[in-house]
């Protein structure tokens, strides 16, 4: 079958690899669509990070090193499963990708998303969504209903990182408390849409490109260019000088966290749900005399990936699959996927590729 | 009366300044000892920092600016109280040094010790406790009985400011946590204190200064040369390998920050109160991939500094009057007090000085 492999920074091969198989204890699953993510993106730029490689061996959980198939964000559909599994071929699922190894402390207090092997399906080895098929546990797959976009349904798994942030965030009440969201890439745009759906009324993004102010215009209460504006001072504006509560960074920049860290009232919480670019240096004076707290979430638990499913499924997300901004075929995943996100990335939220059939639709930011 | 009034970095000066009054509004209290704290040492090795000078102008609050009054870790006796108040001539007491302004949105909200004009009797003007004498309104007054050590009292502000942090941090019980404090100094010492008094029985102290961590053996669990050994596997095997679940930063170093976070495991809290000397980077990858938290205390409320007055009273920061390690005159201050502390700052833990007759002892560590 066909597959999208990592090699080495800037070296992802469209090849031929065997197709993997059903057994007693994992399902076959023929992939619908795979979202693009920033990791991907990253280790596509200076990779391998989180994919084995020499120095660091084959990962622990998977046995798999590079070249290893990409794509965490999937959906599909079931060719076989496991007797002893509740699903059936044809069932539409989605899947959560991360592997973790059940034994260590973090897993057997239930925070396996701090699992000290974690690893995930795309990015460890064990196959990835950018292929025509992926063969995992049940325990990984989530049933949707027939009749979701399986487009769309590959949010889910962003959504789930942003569900994790917004609920371990400890924030009792959203209602009513001014939330600034910094950046208005996918992880920006994904914390919205949860914000929203846990009742959030005060969001503002702060978002460098216009076309990403325009796309969350009508889902945020206010949008805002930091370079043409004092951040600190428009979200006090906008608070009616209370300044923010809660912030999630989701652009990982020195900037905006100083910035933020302005804009944040006394006992104000920021959220960091970005990998930081470069080395961040902690604005410790405000830290101090606003005693803020500082947190930063990784993934998502089982608990959280259900819950995600269960809110996309009742409708909790609307308007999300505007976050989709392109549908490409997996020959084309290199050049109108990952070339176009790095030279223009304001001009796409998600793109997704699917080695089936391209539909004749193709929607651009 | 003679004061010790800051001017510039390395440049306090004893003098003869007007004595102040009591009041309607004030009450006039002799001083019986002050502490050297380390904010003072900040300042005269590079302050003017949080003294009122040219650049900020007068605080708002006290109306003054340098030359201002050291001294904010004071105890004393009434002279003369407002009719007003329960104060009574004679009576001991132990100020509570803060100024706030009662009408910010922090101060509305309780939260005080985050005032947007905070200052300190000490530091902000108003006088200070490297003199004979200070007014103060009653509501910064604290009694204490008259059978206590008045050099040990000057302890509760230090004390009030761990015990704001130990309160805060969240933790619901202390027993059975394994807990590491990064520097054996006044504040880092103090800390230890306050965490026995919340029952924490698994305290680990990172320490460089052989004679510190002599002088901390006997109150926890271990100590350690973070030079010598590697704290992280240090704190793993101390705590039977499943690491620390809080730190408490009172050095403010690069290093300590990136030990605190190895030893640290998943979820675990990093507590900062100290003044970073430099720029602080953040681990990133620690706090992601173990869900880190991070916060910062800054001194302490109302309720605390009361809290901390009966835990002194009813003696649960027993041999805390060890911490006491010089008692100067003070014409001795800058010589004895502020110089010895920069010179020897492993030799001691804290200098108090009086105004008053100078007691024969004189404990050195």
């Amino acid at each position: 079958m066909k597959a999208a492999r990592f090699y080495a920074a800037g070296d992802i091969r469209i090849e031929e690899v065997e197709t993997p198989k059903g057994s007693d204890e994992k399902a076959l699953v023929q992939v619908e669509w795979c979202g693009i993510c920033g990791s991907d993106i990253n280790e596509y730029v200076q990779g391998p990070m989180s994919i084995p490689h020499t120095r660091t061996g084959p990962h622990p959980l998977t046995g798999d090193i590079l070249p290893v198939t990409l794509g965490h964000e999937l959906s599909g559909r079931i060719i076989q499963a496991p007797s002893t599994s509740s699903l059936s071929p044809g069932q539409a699922v989605i899947v959560d990708p991360r592997y973790y190894c059940s034994s260590c402390t973090a897993c057997t207090s239930s925070v396996t998303n701090c699992c000290q092997s974690l690893g995930f399906l795309g990015l460890s080895g064990g196959g990835g969504g950018f292929s025509e098929k992926v063969a995992v546990p049940p325990a990984m797959l989530h049933q949707i209903p027939d009749n979701i976009d399986m487009a769309t349904a590959t949010l889910i798994e962003p959504l789930a990182v942003a569900w994790h942030a917004v609920r371990c965030s400890g924030v009792k009440g959203f209602k009513g408390l001014p939330i600034l969201v910094i950046g208005g890439g996918p992880v920006g745009v994904a914390t919205v849409f949860v914000l929203r759906a846990w009742g959030a009324d005060q969001i503002y993004v702060s978002e460098t490109a216009r076309r990403r102010r325009e796309f969350l215009q009508d889902l945020v209460q206010a949008t805002f260019d930091p370079i043409e504006v004092n951040v600190g001072s428009e979200c006090r504006s906008l608070s009616n000088g209370s300044g923010i509560g809660l912030v999630f960074d989701c652009a990982g920049s020195q900037k905006g966290l100083e910035a933020a860290c302005d804009s944040l009232r006394f006992h104000g919480l920021y959220v960091n749900l970005a990998v930081p670019k470069s080395a961040i240096s902690l604005p410790a004076m405000y830290f101090m005399r606003k005693e803020l707290t500082y947190k930063s979430f990784l993934a998502y638990d089982d608990a959280d990936f259900k819950a995600t499913v269960a809110a996309f499924t009742e409708g909790r997300f609307a308007g999300v699959e505007r976050m989709i901004t392109r549908r490409i075929a997996l020959e084309e995943l290199v050049e109108k996927g990952f070339k176009t996100l790095l030279q223009n990335p304001d001009e796409h939220i998600k793109i997704v590729a699917t080695a089936g059939e391209l539909p004749s639709r193709d929607s651009t930011l």
